[in-house]
C-alpha cells in the first residue's frame, strides 16, 4: 500500500495520459478534447467519450464568456462545488439558488420542481452568462421553455444531467432547440454533476 | 418538450422503477439493494452495480452510527454537499477538512495531496464516524495507514473514490484491510461524489 502515488500533479498527468491512450477522442476538435478529458477523469469511464456532443464553436464562446467575467449558473450545489475557483480567469461568480428560502413555494406556484423554479430566481443573470446543468432535467427543459419564451440569452449552454427519467429527453432538447446558443451535451443518461464541473474547470483555463 | 414530469417525487418513483427493471441486483441483501438503486441513480449507468460490494453488515452498522449521533466525514466538499441534510436522523454534522487554511502546509510537510493531508485534521473525529471518500483514492489509502497505525476507529467506511490511478488500489486495499471495520466500495475506476452522497442518503433514511 505503501508505494502508491502521493503527489496530486502527477496523479492528474499519469491520469489524463491512460485516457487520451486508451479513449476514442478522433471526432474531437483539439479545444473539445481538453474538455473530454476532463469529463472523462471525473466519471471514470473512458467510454462515456461516446455520448459527448459539442455545438460548433462551444468551447470558444463559453472560454470567451468566461474570460468576459461571466457568471456561472449552476443547477445544483455539487456543480458550483465541484468548479475550482482558482482556475476561473476573472473572478467569476458562481451561483445556485436552488437552497434560496422562496424556491419551494415558487416550484409549488410554478408546477414544477425546485431546480426548475431555481432558474426563474437566476433570470437577471442570464444575459451573457454560463449555464452548467448537471442534475436535473427540469432545470434545463425549464431554461429553453424561458429562452423559447423571450429571456436573456446565455453566452453558453452545459446541458449535463443525469438520470432515468427525463435526462436524455432534456438534452436532445438542447441540442435541436435551434436557439443559436452554442451547447454541450452528454447524451442519453449518462452526465452529473462531476462531469459538469469538469467541464467547466477545463473550459476556464486549459491543461492542468 | 412542454409534457416532461414536473413532479420531483414522480420522477424518483419512475427512475427507481427504471433501476429495479434493468439492473441485476439479485447479488444485494435487502437494505444493499436500497442503497444500490440509489446509486445507480446517482451515475445513470445500471451497470455500475456489478462493481458495488458490500463487506457483511455494511448498511446496519452505518445506518446505526448515523442514528446515533455520527458524524460524516468527507474527502470532498462535492460528497458533502450532496449529503441530503433533511434525510440525516440525528442533525448529524457533515465535515469536510479539505478547504481549511492549514491543509496545503500540511500536505506538503506529509508528502501526500491536500485530500489525504485533511483526514489528519479529523483525527479527532474518527470515532464511531461514518467515512465518505468519493473523490480521493490518496484520502482512502492515507485513512487506512491511520488506522492502522492505530487511529480511533470509525464506525463504517464508503470507499468510493473515482478515476484512473490509485482509485481501484485504493478500494481494494480497503476490502482486504482486515480491519474489521464494516465497509462499502465501488470496485474498479467508477464511483465519485455523487455516488457516495447517494449512498450516504439511502442510508440515512431507507425510502424515497
Amino acid at each position: 500500500m505503501s508505494d502508491y502515488i502521493r503527489d496530486g500533479a502527477a496523479i492528474y498527468q499519469k491520469s489524463f495520459a491512460i485516457i487520451r491512450a486508451e479513449a476514442d477522442l478522433s471526432r474531437f476538435a483539439p479545444e473539445e478534447e481538453d474538455v473530454a478529458v476532463r469529463m472523462i477523469h471525473a466519471c471514470g469511464l473512458v467510454e462515456a467519450a461516446a455520448h459527448f456532443a459539442f455545438a460548433p464553436g462551444f468551447v470558444t464562446a463559453a472560454r470567451a464568456a468566461l474570460t468576459a467575467g461571466a457568471p456561472i449558473l449552476c443547477d445544483a450545489e455539487m456543480v458550483a462545488r465541484g468548479v475550482t475557483v482558482a482556475r476561473l480567469p476573472a473572478g467569476n461568480e458562481v451561483l445556485c439558488a436552488l437552497r434560496r428560502p422562496e424556491v419551494p413555494e415558487l416550484a409549488a406556484r410554478l408546477g414544477t420542481t425546485r431546480s426548475a423554479a431555481a432558474f426563474e430566481l437566476l433570470r437577471d443573470r442570464l444575459e451573457g452568462s454560463l449555464i452548467a446543468i448537471g442534475n436535473a432535467p427540469t432545470a434545463l427543459f425549464h431554461l429553453l421553455e424561458m429562452l423559447a419564451a423571450g429571456a436573456p440569452r446565455p453566452a453558453a449552454i452545459l446541458g449535463m444531467p443525469v438520470g432515468f427519467v427525463g435526462a436524455a429527453e432534456s438534452k436532445e432538447a438542447l441540442s435541436a432547440s435551434g436557439l443559436g446558443i452554442p451547447w454541450a451535451v452528454v447524451r442519453g443518461r449518462l452526465g452529473g454533476s462531476a462531469m459538469t464541473a469538469a467541464a467547466v474547470n477545463a473550459i476556464a483555463r486549459p491543461g492542468l
